[in-house]
This record gives structure tokens, C-alpha cells and sequence, in this order.
């Protein structure tokens, strides 16, 4: 009998179907046993009646894999309306051992080391799994979006001859006796890419040897990149990373794990210049960036002035963007210190950054004077480009 | 005015209309010159008739970037059926270094040193771009083929504390102060996430320190990756194969780029024993692999005796498959010779292995056993994974 998964049963009421997965839960009651059986598309109620049975599965602990043939009955209360009775109950591999934590309560308590120490099983609750399943459905999303606007995805190198931006926080490799190092941003092959296809974006790793014992940092994750021709400044680039966030997270709008409340992407993002976001984050004139705090302010201050999540911060100063940041074409506030700002931009999410974006240089000549001018302090390039893991 | 992107162009015949993109070529005849302008949707067409405009074209080389502005008129001899007239032509940079090749040229001749030393240009050249698009458009549908199944995307780490599958042929890094790893396939961490999602799949880098000079290695590609659970044997794998590559062949059906020709799926992909292969290739029974001379032979053969490009050789013998593969549950052909044979198969497309998959050991204890007797033989194991790139 060809297997089903659980999420099909309710078409199958009345008939003797085999399903298969993991024990995810077993309740001992006085006359009945209820095996709770989660498969990939979710958990599936077993009515166990049988005084035999019910004396195996008392051995067959949660998170051994079974398989159970039933026949599928309705009833209001199990999973999805529909339940398996007079089963007969398969294992597929030895007893489990019972796992540290029990996957199967509402919450997953364990410590995160003891969590980290037997992820393969702490995944499997269903709080984690949603995440991994979450995610895949926000990359979908921000495929999708870029594709319908005539992006198209790509591949580049990871292990690189040269750091990306600068000479820090590189892993480096020995590439058959040659110095090699890991991508730090797919920055420059992007770039080329706009000169072949104009619109180019890549969902891959990225590597930074930053210490990432931190909220903030972490040393590899799943860098979300795109880069597109023919911008006339940093307005289209934020113009466009508004359509992707809404089209990405519009993805969970009818998604069967996302969470209650899905962040709202406002039609229009609120922006403020960096002058201005040190101003309402009661930092000096003269500081050169945003810190932690100051960020968290500014999240503070666009949920309550603009009923935003998502806030963007422009024109940082040109000394705290990569040197291939286009320098400002629009006028800071006035009074604004003295300094040249840019046309680069961060989206911050509840105060957190999400993205770094902007105008790139675009002419040889440009990036020939910023090279020799650059002043060294390669803060962190990313262009749209959502930390993602 | 805001830009089109040329692919628009038919639709707004009578208008007057701005696009941008690379000078793809001048053709200056006597009385009028024709510039042809690259997009990333495709070629425009621009009429020039102004002497003065002429004269500066004629200082402007191909690959130079512009922005043009004129009326759009119909004409069945231009490019998708419109031209530009009476245009103004805006560099939007310096003239370009002419490159050392002509773009425009149907055929890209140049020494693949030349091409790769300017590959930025070189790509631009339709035959190349194409490549990348199509490579595109068959990873979509990888996706989607997989997503329709149930199956969930995943992102594994890359940076690894142990080699994946052997010691051997690993990119060693320095992992702040500890030793690090590229991973050489995703394998583990796949087998591990079916068990939190039961069908997952993953696009991304792998790296081998094998040399790569050869046309069967490259020391980082992006695989194709899917692994889950519940099969009966690698037939289960063997048939989500045939329906992945159908699903991904069929995104070039209607894809603007697309090869005249695209490979047929057969319904049935033909499938050999590994002990049947080597009589076809005419080789020795005790010859533990097939070399890539022998893969060709099984190409041909599978053209002329089942018109396919795709042939399965199942049953490799143990030895030369990953320690984690599942020996054989069905029986070798008769007089084969005696030695364990797996449930593992490799894919053969026009005589060279595109793909290897088989059935996994799902038991702790068998992996125990096999890893103490494994005879340390780790040919390459991927599994269901496409050589991309």
C-alpha cells in the first residue's frame, strides 16, 4: 500500500491508508493509547486500542520512526478533523533514544548549548522547523519578486584571489599552494554581472572572520544580493528594496507556519538622513556612524512617530562606506558637520540593521580616485543585500 | 523621462522614448548610421542621420554606455520590429576601451585566455549571457519541480569541523585558531534536516581540492542537492530524479534564449546493472568502476539501443561508493561477479555522469558497522546532486 502523508488523509476518510513518520508523542490513557505520528507535512493521530500494541509502543519511544496502516475515521478532535484506528504499527528502525528535551511540548525549554548539542532533534520541534520552513518561504519570496522585474540569478565564486573589500576578517585558504580567500560579498561579480544582464541578484554564503558571539555578526550565513544598472541614485535602490521586502514577505500571507503577525512594509519607508538619525537618537553631530543603541532608538522613534518597522538611514558618511560608494548628489540637512556624506543607505528593521545598499561609482576614472584617496575604513559593503541567517 | 527597457519598445510605437545600455555596434554606412544599443532585455535599434551626432558616434566604441532618446517607429527589418529616429545619444561615462574581441560578432572567437583574462566583456557576448540565463532558468526549475513535491529549501553551513565523506581532497581553512573545512557536499547535514523536514533540497557551493583542469572537476561549483525520507530503495530516488530533470528541462520550453534543441526526458529513463554496463563497454567483469571511456560507450549505446540521452547505471559495487550507502536489496544479474553491489546509481547524460544518488543506510547500527568495515574508498558522494557548473 503506497504510503500517504499525513496533510492528505482527510480526502482519504473511510479508507485503510499506510502513513509513515516519527513518534511524536504517545498518551497512555486507561483503555486507549493516542500515538501521535509527525511526518513532514505535519502530525497525524493514531487510536490505539489493541492491549498488545499498546504494551509495544509503551517501548517504543518518542522519535522512533514507524509505519502505520489504519483506517481513516473522522473526528473533530484529532489533527486536521481525521484520525487512524485499528492500526497496525511498523517500526522502521530501532527504538529511539529518548532525546534530552521533549520535542513534542509547546515549548522547547532546553538549553540553548543542549539544544545546539543534539540539534538534528531539536530542529525537529515544531518552533524550529517553522523557522527553516519560514525562511525557504522568504527566499522564494525575494526570488520571485526580482524575477518578475527581469532579475536574474546567479552563482559566483566563493573562494576568491583577493578579500573582496578589504584586507580584514578573511578566512584564508591554501588553494593548491596559492593564497585564496573566502567571499566575503558576491560585491564585485555582481558589479560585472550588471554590465552582462543588467539586473543580477544571488541567494549565497558569505564568510566574514569577524567574531560572531554577538547579535550582530555572524561568520558565515545567507547573504540576499542584488544589483541593478541604471539608477540615478540611491532612490531607485531603495525604491526597489521596498518592492522585494513586501513581495517577500507577502509570501507568508497565506503560509501555513508564518507567524500571527507578519511586519507590514508600508508603501512608502520612512527615511531620515544620518544628520537627522543622530539628532533623534540624541547622538553627537560629529559621531561617524550609528551604534547599537542609537539604532535601537531610531527603531523606537519610527514605530511611534511613523508606525513603521522599517526605517531608512541615508547618506552615511562617505569615510564609513566601502570606497566604491557614490558620494552624495543630494544635499544633507543644513547644518550638517562638514564632511562628504554619500548616497548609501541601511534599512533598519526594530532598530536592527537589515540591509546596506546604495549608489555605486560607475565610471573607471571614479574608482581609480577613490582607491587612492579611500581612507581605509571599509566598514561592512553590502549592497540590497539582508542578513539573512 | 523615465527609461524602457528596450524589450518594451513595440509597445510604444509613435512614442517618443528613452532607453539605455552598452553600444553593441555602429554600423556606419554613407549616408546614415545605425546604432545597435544593448539592454538587458535585448538589442535596439537606433537610426542617425544628424551629421554632428555621427561624427561623435564615431569616437564612441562599442561596449560604451549611453542613454538614448528618439521616436520609436516601426520598422520589420529592426530588432523586434521598432527603431528609434531622430535620437540625442547621451554617454553616461567615458568612451570604452575597446575590448580585445568583438562582442557583436556572431561567433565568439577569441583564445578562451583572452576570454577568461576579460571575462567581465566576454560575458556580454549573447552566446555567454545566454548560458547564464539558461543556467537560471534550470535551477527555477529545479525549484519549483521539488517545491510542488513537498520538498523544503535549505542552507547548510559550508565552513565545516570534519571533511564531509573522506580526509582526502578537503580545502583546509584556519577557523580562528581552529582547524575549519570547505564542505565537499552538503550530504550530512541533508540526511540530518530529513529528519526535521523529510524532503529537503539545497542549491549552493561545494568545494573539492581535486585538480580541476580536466572537464569531469571543478574545485567549487554549485550542486543540486535533494535527499528524503521513507523510500523503499534507490527506484524511489531513481523516479524523483526523472521528474526533476523533466520539471527543470521543461523551464527552456518557451525561455527566450533557450537551444534549439533541449534534451528529451524519456518516461522511462533505460537502466543497466553496473555488471550489464561493462559488458556494453566492453570491459573486464572484474573492473571495480567505470572509467570515462566506458561512460561514453554506455552513451552511445543508449542513443542507438533507446534513443535516450539519459542512461541509470545502478548497482556499483560497494567499494566504490561512500560508506553511507545502502548495499544492494535486489539481486545482481546472474554471473556477476561475487562482491557487494549497492543501491546506488549514477546518471549518465550523453556519456558523462551527471548525476549520483542512491539509497541511504537509516539505521545507527549499520552506519557503525559500516564505518568500522568501510574500506576507505570514498569515490564521490553525492547524492541526487547535478554538476551544474
Amino acid at each position: 500500500m503506497p504510503r500517504l502523508r499525513s496533510a492528505s488523509l482527510p480526502e482519504h476518510i473511510g479508507a485503510t491508508v499506510t502513513i509513515a513518520g516519527w513518534v511524536h508523542r504517545r498518551r497512555q490513557l486507561r483503555s486507549v493509547t493516542f500515538l501521535i505520528v509527525r511526518d513532514g507535512t505535519g502530525l497525524a493521530q493514531v487510536v490505539v486500542t489493541d492491549a498488545d500494541l499498546r504494551a509495544r509502543l509503551a517501548d517504543l519511544p518518542e522519535e522512533s520512526v514507524v509505519e502505520v496502516t489504519g483506517r481513516a475515521v473522522g473526528n473533530p478532535a484529532a489533527p486536521a478533523g481525521v484520525e487512524l484506528v485499528e492500526p497496525t504499527v511498523r517500526p522502521l528502525g530501532d527504538p529511539a533514544v529518548p532525546p534530552p528535551f521533549d520535542v513534542y511540548r509547546p515549548e522547547l525549554t532546553a538549553a540553548l548549548p543542549t539544544q545546539l548539542d543534539h540539534a538534528a532533534v531539536a530542529l525537529r520541534h515544531p518552533s524550529r522547523s517553522a523557522a527553516l520552513r519560514i525562511s525557504a518561504a522568504l527566499v522564494a519570496g525575494f526570488r520571485s519578486t526580482l524575477d518578475g522585474l527581469g532579475f536574474v540569478e546567479v552563482h559566483t565564486p566563493k573562494i576568491v584571489a583577493a578579500a573582496t573589500e578589504s584586507g580584514a576578517n578573511v578566512f584564508a585558504i591554501d588553494y593548491f599552494g596559492r593564497p585564496g580567500y573566502l567571499a566575503q560579498s558576491p560585491q564585485f561579480y555582481k558589479q560585472m554581472l550588471v554590465g552582462v544582464l543588467e539586473r543580477v541578484y544571488e541567494v549565497g554564503p558569505v564568510f566574514r572572520a569577524e567574531p560572531h558571539d554577538t547579535t550582530r555578526h555572524l561568520a558565515q550565513y545567507t547573504s540576499l544580493d542584488a544589483e541593478f544598472g541604471f539608477v540615478t541614485d540611491h532612490r531607485d535602490v531603495m525604491e526597489l528594496l521596498r518592492a522585494v521586502l513586501a513581495g517577500t514577505l507577502g509570501r507568508l500571507a497565506n503560509h501555513p507556519v508564518a507567524p500571527a503577525e507578519i511586519p507590514a512594509v508600508p508603501p512608502e519607508i520612512p527615511a531620515v538622513h544620518f544628520t537627522e538619525a543622530l539628532a533623534i537618537a540624541g547622538a553627537s553631530p560629529d559621531e561617524p556612524d550609528l551604534a547599537p543603541a542609537h539604532e535601537r532608538v531610531l527603531g523606537e522613534w519610527a514605530r511611534t512617530e511613523h508606525h513603521s518597522d522599517f526605517l531608512f538611514v541615508t547618506g552615511y558618511p562617505m569615510a564609513k562606506r566601502p570606497f566604491y560608494t557614490h558620494p552624495a548628489t543630494t544635499h544633507a540637512p543644513s547644518g550638517a558637520p562638514s564632511q562628504t556624506y554619500s548616497n548609501g543607505f541601511d534599512l533598519l528593521f526594530r532598530g536592527v540593521e537589515l540591509v546596506t545598499g546604495g549608489q555605486r561609482l560607475h565610471r573607471y576614472q571614479d574608482y581609480l580616485t577613490a582607491l587612492a584617496t579611500s581612507t581605509g575604513s571599509p566598514r561592512e559593503g553590502r549592497a540590497p543585500s539582508y542578513r539573512f541567517l
